[in-house]
């Protein structure tokens, strides 16, 4: 369709596509709630006012606002196909995501970001894709392969590409180390990642040019970076839930620069929460005006990501819309992306999606387990203990005398000492890695899982070694995935085939397979509220204090391996 | 300077260029007084804090904020060379400019635009330019040449182009016109021009992908606009005094999406007003937060313009700084720009401006006047008569029975008829349309420009040939300029070499020169604020509703030529 048509319609010359009628229509650029009928042709949005013909949408009594965008997700956290998380998500009114795919690039390389484009090609939500520019995590982690400038380029000359994707090796960036500045310096569009970093050292990483960030947890923190140019991107994830601390930012100070995010949300929390329209709602619970609200939700990431047609109602923008029944639910009655009705009532209609290749399913690469692989080694005095802090994702460094059998360390049930193991899985090196962790509350068992942050080699924790062998064995079977074991026999597993990271299923399936298999850690004495997620970020060496990957126990701060006995 | 010594400044391992100390700096973020030294390496902003070494500014007691940008001027209305514009202007605090160089382009095609990069090459001002996307203004002007999509994409390729300059040609665009739309497809980055429209058509223009405009007049007109998503440009030139009106749209709905721009300014007008710093005293007293005002004058016509380096006092921000002495009268006692100082105490530090090349000083191919070329034609009844309305570029069409001499039509100065013509002065093809004018107050003599929008062919307006003749002569001699006669004879002139439309002298000088070619006319009993403008638009065949252009008068409405005689 040609913009000269376009044009037409705006003028009254042509009959629209498609009419909303009766709505009241969010102007993002005046705050003002406008009367009039919207018409899109092609795919734009012709005017608002009044128009002849075109397929109607009654939305009499109704608010029509632009639709919903994500200005941070990593896909991969929902376990789904980024079909299956379209799908979820258009429902509820998100129509952009700006996604960093670095779990895939972990995995596959350059290739898991091209891929994750190919996938999101044609869907009914728009898949904008930020360049991986921290793979590996560390030196001390082993993903498939590190990505360099060339892949991150490789990446950037893509269409829906934007920049360069959350600068996390904070460190490095404020040390002006040239390798990640080289990376900084691919693109004029960088997203950031300081988590409390305060002060000089944060206009060190601002002055860099980077210009966003999404970890600040108190408004202070907020502020600092706001003052110094960084979009603020308000975060809700199932492992995070920074809003309501963050929310006073906007109350003092406005919407301006703010923008709303996910990060990362467990298909449990997609499904039965929602995504940023659930960000709406407990934002206008917490008093926050709904046009205030809804900027963050729509013009401002549009404008933080330099997406100059998305986040409007206006002539010449994209026809993303949300009819929403009331600004207090924001529950998406009727979703249009792209000038098409795309969801009606909560559910998206169906559409075509691209199928998986082959290559991406056939990720896992171990070597047989040897007989000595989950030894902790001869007894020998006090050990090392990662100390699992409740709903955090950071851990203590902890100690113990541990548990002996036939002179060597073993796990101890009964004090909830548990073995935990990182399997590396790219390249089938037999590399394990091994230590002690401590707050589970397993008390038979073992349960692994193919999604360990950021390498996403094999994590299993267990107290017996057999059944976490026959995790690990099941999981090799499976092509990836998650795994609950007990009495050397596995009693449940989800596949996770797609790079070990994704199912192919529908969302409502993987939900309900995440609840079977937490039921069953449950009944083997495991506690928290997410045990899969947090066993995954056992391995992400960057995060404090002690953590585990296929090279042995980080001490993060050290940033080194250091052995398990004191 | 690397980015990697910008940072060791910002952390504190390496001293600043340069600090101010002491001020109050503003937050264009969180609109905040920050207390702070700014520090400044490498032409960027490494941070606000506290800092070693470097050259010391004092600022204590004083404001300072980011450099002044203009979001829409032509540069060639001040008649000063880039340079010494650039000399002007970063006096009054403006160190960024977008300029629209379509009078250059209009004498001189795409190389006038690209003379101006080269000119505004390494001064203290920034200087962006949009490719101009109509010229000619219309098909019944004649330019030295149309300038083409080809054209335009070579300027566009420069590294100070920015985008596609304001679309005037609004008809066109809302028509769908296929040539304009492929001038409007050529960037995605479009400013516009849009007097008066609104309703379906301004939503029409608006779809075609434009996103601003700086022809609103009334704060009704600019709201409709910015409702679409258009930047409103607010406004204040030396012939559309616009800023006053338009600030009741700041007071009900902030100033988000509104950015200050001076179009077209006079030397008199810079000189004795100046430049952004004007409109910023103006809003001010006109009630308007002094924190809104600079908004309004420094983020958003950055973020207008996608300039994501500007308009921010933040770390990796450049370095352009204006110390205030206070916030009613926005006297910039120190600029600096790109982090060196620029101007102190309301004087440009000196720099060395290139060399004006030869060729853009010749640009009038004047054919000799025939002996009937100023012939208004025999006497036959009522004749067609372009009326002046004060302090207005829109002309009304009136008629009248015409002074009568040896049966020809003649001017009247008792009933202020003045003949009018224009010259082709391009390809000396010795085409010249004539007309009458009624409004001057001439009463004797004659006086021209080779400034005459957009086309820059000589007008000349006189109620004797002699003099007429005397005009043209000396302007062709001057190689275009201004000029005044009486009885046959040359009181006066102001030579404009550069392209007929620019001197190289000093800004003072003009403004004496243009005071003293007044004075004469005024004595010779011409009326109104400024004549030579007056004067200049007459030949602008776009602006309702009687204009004169080489081919004869234009009625504006019907686009079309028409003869003296009715």
């Amino acid at each position: 369709m040609s913009r000269a048509h376009l044009l037409a319609v705006a003028r009254g010359d042509a009959e629209p596509d498609l009419v909303v009628t009766g709505a009241r229509v969010f102007s993002v650029f005046t705050r003002e709630w406008l009367e009039g009928d919207v018409a899109v042709a092609g795919g734009r949005i012709a005017g608002v006012g009044s128009y002849t013909g075109g397929e109607r949408i009654d939305a009499a009594g109704r608010h029509l606002v632009p639709g919903l965008i994500d200005a941070h997700v990593h896909i991969e956290s929902s376990k789904l196909l980024p079909s299956e998380f379209a799908r979820v998500v258009v429902a509820r009114g998100t129509t952009t995501v700006v996604c960093d795919p670095h779990e895939l690039a972990n995995v596959l390389g350059a290739a898991g970001a091209h891929w994750l484009l190919d996938a999101s090609s044609g869907l009914p939500l728009r898949v904008y894709v930020m360049a991986p520019s921290c793979v590996p995590a560390s030196a001390l982690e082993s993903p498939r392969g590190p990505l360099g400038t060339e892949d991150m380029a490789s990446i950037l000359r893509r269409g829906r590409a934007l920049g360069v994707a959350e600068v996390m090796d904070f460190p490095s960036v404020i040390a002006g180390d040239p390798d990640v500045l080289a990376k900084v310096a691919l693109h004029p569009h960088v997203d950031g990642h300081a988590p409390g970093v305060t002060g000089r050292e944060l206009d060190a990483y601002a002055a860099a040019g980077i210009r966003s960030d999404h970890e600040a947890t108190t408004w202070e923190e907020a502020l600092e970076k706001r003052r110094r140019g960084l979009w603020v991107l308000l975060r809700e994830a199932s492992n995070a839930r920074n809003l309501l601390d963050l929310l006073e930012l906007v109350r003092r100070f406005g919407p301006e620069h703010c923008a709303f995010c996910t990060d990362d949300r467990e298909p449990d929390m997609l499904v039965r929460e929602g995504h940023i329209d659930s960000m709406c709602r407990a934002a206008v619970a917490a008093g926050i005006a709904p046009e205030n609200v809804l900027l963050m939700a729509t013009l401002h990431p549009a404008r933080c990501h330099r997406l100059a047609d998305l986040g409007a109602i206006a002539p010449g923008f994209r026809a993303d819309l949300v009819v929403l029944e009331d600004l207090e639910s924001f529950r998406a009655e009727t979703v249009i992306a792209g000038g098409a009705v795309a969801a009606r009532d909560g559910a998206a209609l169906a559409f075509d999606a691209p199928a998986v290749p082959a290559w991406v399913r056939d990720s896992i690469r171990l070597a047989p387990l040897g007989d000595d692989a989950l030894d902790l080694g001869p007894a020998a005095g006090r050990v090392r203990v990662i100390e699992l802090q409740a709903e955090q994702l950071i851990t203590g460094a902890g100690e113990a005398e541990p548990a002996v059998a036939g002179g060597r360390v073993v796990a101890d049930p009964e004090r909830d000492l548990a073995k935990l193991a990182v399997v590396e899985r790219h390249h089938a090196t037999g590399r394990v890695g091994v230590g002690l962790v401590h707050g589970f509350g397993l008390r038979r068992g073992a349960f692994a899982s193919t999604v360990a942050h950021d390498a996403h080699n094999l994590v299993v924790a267990g107290v017996d070694d057999a059944s976490m062998r026959a995790c690990v064995e099941r999981l090799a079977e499976l092509g990836g995935g998650i795994a609950v074991a007990d009495a050397g026999a596995v009693r449940g597993a989800l596949a996770l085939p797609v790079a070990g990271l994704l199912s192919e299923a529908p969302a409502e399936e993987v939900v309900a397979a995440m609840d079977e298999l937490t039921a069953l850690l449950r009944e083997q004495g495991v506690t928290g509220s997410a045990p899969f997620m947090t066993l995954s970020f056992l391995a992400l060496s960057v995060i404090p204090e002690l953590k585990l990957t296929d090279h042995g126990l980080v001490d993060v701060a050290a940033a080194r391996v250091v052995p398990l006995a004191l």
